[in-house]
Parts: structure tokens; C-alpha cells; sequence
């Protein structure tokens, strides 16, 4: 369980080589985007029957059907559903940018603007636990930006259907096109569209190395939200922290994949020791078990640092998707941490983020949080610019004529002189 | 010259194929990065001798050679490229965003932060035209956003060093580390790190097609800005436009590249006929008549569409990188489009956009308005999310509780029950 390692080196290279393994498997992707874009429905439905076992009629899931779906469950859970949907949203909502509009100093007018992707297509897998919090972390900020159609693709279980926790969850935030369908071939179909699923602006959602390796692919043509790999979590303790809280945040990790990433740094060694035995003790009885110990045996990894710095530039070398701060004064860090989302205090879970908070929980993993940050309102609006040289000063158009003709380009140049005046 | 189109679907076909032929060379560019992963600056070298036929032995272009680089010409130019930048610096500044600390109902704190990139790499082409405003237009957004480390890499000339006027601009930016290395193997040597190149978190900046394609292979391991195509330019002209400035326009666009595409939509069937012919006689004594003229023979294509309303739904299925409004009252259509910029008026050459009016002039290609835009601080600035449960509601440890559950991750549940004092 978790490994101790003596050198720092040894940590970082055992992040490198973790990282390094999830190259994918893109040739066997390709051909399923090529069979896809030939055969439409008919590529999808083969592809369904071969990976996922199941024959699907109608890849879309009838009004009937979803509006059947229920969580089998209390109503404590739509309680907490309604409410978790609410805090997202409200984040997500604080986010909405404001575009502006500018003179400059010669009279151009310029214009800074956003407006809303159209279509956009968003997965949600279905594997050891279908996460219907995928849904609303990825459909909820979709609509604060305000895309007008939102497509759900999601794999069919054995019995054929979708999860009916993910079914609930998209008719709950008014989702209407919901298909059965899931891997590499729904994000083909999303890229290049078939008789029955729309092609998308942009594809948003996380899935497995075949889904991860196709949004690589279909990327020259659709515009994909990031390239998720596992699941990445640091956690800096000082002497303060309870190792049995951090013995709970690391198996939480663990549990959702065998190939999660889970880091424990601490100056004190005591710490890390009382952690490891901890974690003995929780997994004992946990119906998660089999995942989290195979995950931390494999990539469960702790280090004994100098001091409380030396674990933040560590962590900083690795970038890590979530970092917990079981420290005390967290707030002293939190704005010196290269990750994709920052837990403060030992009072915080990362489940804390995964459902409940409002950020989300889309978050840049193998080292991407040092140039991508969280899933956002972001992801889901364009940019463009405006400008009108109506007004614009005279001495401007020699401005750019001169610069034009010192970069060699005459029609450029031409073209500002024509509206000079100039006639050559 | 512009071929007419007669059919909407023809135009269509048009830009799909003209598009899709842009399929990138990986294989070839595969090699290149892998040799340069293995063999660092002699690798560098080796590929610099191959394909810009030239031995450089520093790529790190001398402080000396920085300080000597010279644009040979007036002090007026030199007045323009100043004030340019001050124009694009004072748009940048304008986007910079600001985060928010903000308290869920619950008591949960959250807060969404922006911190720069650390290090970034911007590649500076110098094919047909070397393109100083390039320069400009990708160092000054990342320095607005704060970026610490920036550095250049730009081809060595015939004579072995990188155009004057891309060096000049770099020094009065302040960079300092300015590489003599182009091509695919700049960008490899960027991502991977060389004894001379430090890896950087991010690349930016046009290129060929080998550029792309090292960027598009590369963005799995660093960010990318995005993949550039050939430049796109839509006009939609009315019966009130002058179809010289019209024929101006078009050939601005079509003399970067003969692959650039442009388009002429129009109601008004004699406004194309007289810019057809405007375009012969406007050519006429234009030193980049030769590249202007295949460009605008192979991909330039004019369209007399029912309406202008038509003209704007053609525009939009194409999404592209430049649409110009040569009409009455454009703004009137200026929120409707779809595309990386837009120029309003016939007064407004594209131009202007190109080195004056302060957006960037890195725009979206190929369609990828749809869901990309223009290059801002955003490209240069990583979201992160903050979250701290310490004043959270009990209720909330319940609510995370009954989601982690009703998921199946029996250890995220247990992480919450922890901290609300349950035992098990």
C-alpha cells in the first residue's frame, strides 16, 4: 500500500512513468471514426453490439424512456441533487464574462465579445460507477454559457438501456437528446454526425483511453473540452493532520480507478507512517476495496520532504489535478499551487469538490493545470473581435500602410491607401 | 480569377474540400520530434541544415546580434509599430479578468482564480513574408497576462540568421531568448526541452503545415493555441460597396499564401462582375501579383446570393476566420455572425486588423469559429478553483454523503462521514 519513497527523484519519476503509460491506442480509434464517417447509424450500432454487447435499435432514448428513469433512491438524494445543481450553478454563473468596446486613441472602434458555442456534445461514461455528477458538472455550465442544444451520449448497459441515474439526472436539467451510445464510437458520431446524432461544435466529457485517444483525434475538426487522463491527487500534511482524514482522502481517490494517481508529502514522517496504517484499517470493510488497494499498491506513492515548501514545489514539479492542503493556515498557499483545483484545510474532502462545492470537477490532469484550468463558462463561449475604422484618424492608414510595406505586403497596403484616397 | 458559383451547395463543396486537403504530414513530423527528444540540440541542428540549409552553431540568438538587428527604414515606421503595440496592449488589457471568492448558501467557501503560465514558447514563421506583427500579436497578450518566461523561435535565413525586423521587434518587446530554429523541429525542441531550448508549458503562434502538425502531435504533453489553417476571408457586399476597396481586400488576403481563401457574397450581381474585373486591373502592378493571382484562380470564389440575409447564413455555415461587411448599416449584423473577426464597413480593410486596431490578429481557421476564439489573455491565463468546507453546514456532509453514495463510491462517502463525526 502507498509506497515511501526516500528520494525525490525516485517520486518524479515514478509520476513521469505513471503518466507516460496512458499513451492510447489511436489506430484502432481511427478506424472506428473512419468506419463511422462511412456508415453512419449502421457503424454505430456495429460498434455497439461489439464493444458494449448490447443491440440498439433507436440510439436516441425515447421521451418515454427517460421520463421513466428514477434514481432508486430517498428523496434526501433530489434533495441534495437540486441542491449541489444550485451551487454549481451559481459558480458557474459568477464566471460570465462581459465583453467591451473600446476607441482607441486615433478613433478605431474595437470590440471585445463573446457569444455561445451552438451544438455542443457532452459523454458521459458508464463504467465501474456511473457518475451522474458528471452530468451536471458538464451540462450545467453549458447552459449559464447559454449553448442552445446540448446532446448527452452515454454508453448502454447489459440490459440495453443507459444508466437511470445519468437518464434522471439529463431530464432533470431538460436535456432531450439523450443517446445510447458510448466509447470512441460516440464521439465519432458526435464529430462527423450520422442520421441520427447530430454533429457538434464541441465535445466535453470524460471517458476511458479509447474515448480520451478519439477527442485527440476528432480535435482538427470539432473543438474538445481537454484530454483526461486518470485521476490525479496530492495531499500536503503537516503535523497537524489527521492521518485518518487523509487516509479517507486518498482511498476516495484511489476508488475510482485502478490507475488513479494518489501522492501523500509530508515533513513528518509520523504522519505518513500513522496514514499508511490508517488506510489498512478503512479499506477493511469497504465495498470499493478490490479498486482502491490494486490503485494505491500500484500508484499510491509517499515522500518525507525537508519542509512544508519543499512539498509545495514537489507538488508544484508535478501539477497534480487536485491538491489538499492538510495544514494549518492553508490560505498561506493557496495561491502558490499549481493545480487544477485547491482543497484548504484538513476540514475539506475532495468529495467536497466532486459533488458539492459548485466548481467543477473537470479538471486538467497529467501536469496540464500548468497551461489548462477547470472546465468553466469558458469553455462553452467564442471570443471574437469587431472593428470599424470609420472614424479612425488619417495619419492611422500611413501607419499601416508603412508597416504593410515593410512586411512585403502590398495589397495590404494598397488596400488602406485606396481609402486614403490615394490612388496607387 | 474568383470563380462565380452558381449553386450555394457548390460554394460549399468548395470550402469543405479546400479544407480538407490542409491533412497534415505527422509521420514525417512524428520523426522529427521523436529524433529531437533523443538528441536534443544536435538533432536541432541536424533537421536546421536539412531544411533551411544552414549550419547554426548557437541557437540562442547572441544579445549582440539582438542589439545590431535593424528594420531598414524611416523613423515613421518605427512611430507606427510603437503605437501599434500600444494599441493591442491596451485591448489585452482590457480582457484581463478577475476572480471571485464567493459563499454558497451552505457556508462552503469557493473561490475561481486566474494565475499566468509560467513559460511560453512563441513560434515566428519567416516564409513568403516574415511577418513582424506576428511578433506583436503573440508576445504582448502573454505579457499583459503576466507570463514570467517568454521566449522566440524563428528560421535562420539564408545567411543564417533570423530576419532583422522579427529580432528588432522582439528586442523593443524585451524578449530576450530569441532561437534561430524553425519548422517542426522548433516546436519539438520547445515541447520536449534541449540543452539550448527550455521545454515550455505552452506554444503559440502560426506556422506551415509541418508546423501545425507538430503542434497538433505535441498538445498532448503542452499547451497549443490552436492549429492554423490558410487565412479565410468572407465579404458580404451590398449594391452601396466600392468594388475596389472590395477587389483591394481579396487580393490583401489571397497575396499571404496562395492556399488562402476568399470569398465574395453579394445580392448585387454587377458588384462581383465589376470587382472580378477591378481585381484584373488592381493586380496589374502589385509585387505579389503572382502569389495573389494562383491564390485567387484556385480558391478564390464569388457568390450571388437571394439576399443579404442569405449572404449571412452562407457566412455562417463556412465560420470563417475574417468576415468583412461591405454594407449599409453593418452593425446591424455585426452580433449575428459567426467568425474570428469582424470588420464592419467598407471603410475597414481587414488590414487593419491584420497590424492597427488592437484584437489579435491570431484568429480561428477552417471553421473553428464555431467553438475557438481569437487569441486573448485567456490563452495565456490557467483557471483554478479554490474550496474550503470549514464553515459548511453539517447538512451538507449528508448531502455529499447520500451523492457518493447513490454513485457507489463508498470511500468519497466515507471521507464525508469522517468529518461529520460518523464512525463508520
Amino acid at each position: 500500500m502507498v509506497q515511501l519513497l526516500k528520494e525525490k527523484l525516485q517520486l518524479l519519476n515514478c509520476v513521469e512513468k505513471h503518466r507516460s503509460t496512458f499513451a492510447s491506442d489511436s489506430l484502432m480509434v481511427q478506424k472506428i471514426i473512419s468506419v463511422i464517417s462511412e456508415k453512419g447509424d449502421k457503424g454505430v450500432r456495429e460498434f455497439t453490439n461489439k464493444f458494449d454487447g448490447v443491440d440498439v435499435c433507436d440510439l436516441r432514448v425515447s421521451d418515454e424512456m427517460l421520463l421513466d428513469a428514477k434514481i432508486q433512491s430517498d428523496s434526501k438524494l433530489q434533495k441534495a441533487v437540486l441542491q449541489a445543481s444550485d451551487n454549481i450553478r451559481l459558480f458557474h454563473e459568477k464566471q460570465l464574462p462581459e465583453g467591451f468596446d473600446i476607441r482607441q486613441s486615433d478613433g478605431t472602434k474595437v470590440s471585445f465579445r463573446w457569444r455561445p458555442i451552438e451544438r455542443v456534445g457532452v459523454y458521459i461514461p458508464s463504467g465501474n460507477f456511473p457518475l451522474f455528477s458528471t452530468v451536471l458538472m458538464n451540462v450545467i455550465p453549458a447552459q449559464v454559457a447559454g449553448v442552445k442544444e446540448i446532446i448527452v451520449c452515454t454508453p448502454p448497459g447489459k440490459n440495453g438501456l443507459p444508466n437511470p441515474a445519468i437518464m434522471e439526472v439529463c431530464r432533470m436539467l431538460g436535456i432531450k437528446n439523450v443517446f445510447q451510445v458510448g466509447g470512441a464510437q460516440a464521439i465519432a458520431a458526435m464529430a462527423v454526425g450520422t442520421e441520427s446524432i447530430p454533429k457538434v461544435d464541441k465535445i466535453v466529457g470524460p471517458g476511458n483511453r479509447y474515448v480520451a485517444a478519439a477527442k485527440q483525434i476528432v480535435s482538427n475538426r470539432v473543438g474538445i473540452d481537454m484530454i483526461a487522463g486518470p485521476t490525479e491527487l496530492v495531499i500536503i500534511a503537516d503535523e497537524t493532520a489527521d492521518p485518518n482524514w487523509i487516509a479517507a482522502d486518498l482511498i476516495s481517490q484511489a476508488e475510482h480507478d485502478t490507475d488513479a494517481l494518489t501522492i501523500l508529502l509530508s515533513p513528518d514522517k509520523s504522519i505518513i507512517e500513522k496514514t499508511i496504517s490508517k488506510i489498512q484499517s478503512l479499506l477493511e470493510h469497504l465495498e470499493t476495496k478490490i479498486i482502491a488497494e490494486e490503485s494505491l499498491q500500484n500508484n499510491g506513492f509517499s515522500f518525507k520532504a525537508e519542509s512544508l515548501d519543499e512539498c509545495i514545489d514537489l507538488s508544484n514539479i508535478i501539477a497534480p489535478e487536485h491538491v489538499s492542503l492538510h495544514v494549518v493556515e492553508p490560505e498561506t498557499y493557496q495561491d502558490k499551487l499549481i493545480a487544477g483545483a485547491i482543497f484548504l484545510g484538513s476540514e475539506t474532502p475532495v468529495a467536497w469538490g466532486d459533488y458539492w462545492a459548485g466548481p467543477n470537477h473537470t479538471l486538467p490532469t497529467s501536469g496540464a493545470a500548468r497551461y489548462k484550468g477547470l472546465l468553466s463558462v469558458f469553455d462553452f463561449l467564442v471570443s471574437y473581435s469587431i472593428i470599424q475604422a470609420k472614424d479612425a484618424d488619417l495619419l492611422s492608414f500611413d501607419a499601416v500602410i508603412s508597416m504593410a510595406e515593410a512586411e512585403g505586403l502590398a495589397g495590404h497596403a494598397l488596400s488602406a491607401k485606396l481609402r486614403k484616397g490615394d490612388d496607387s
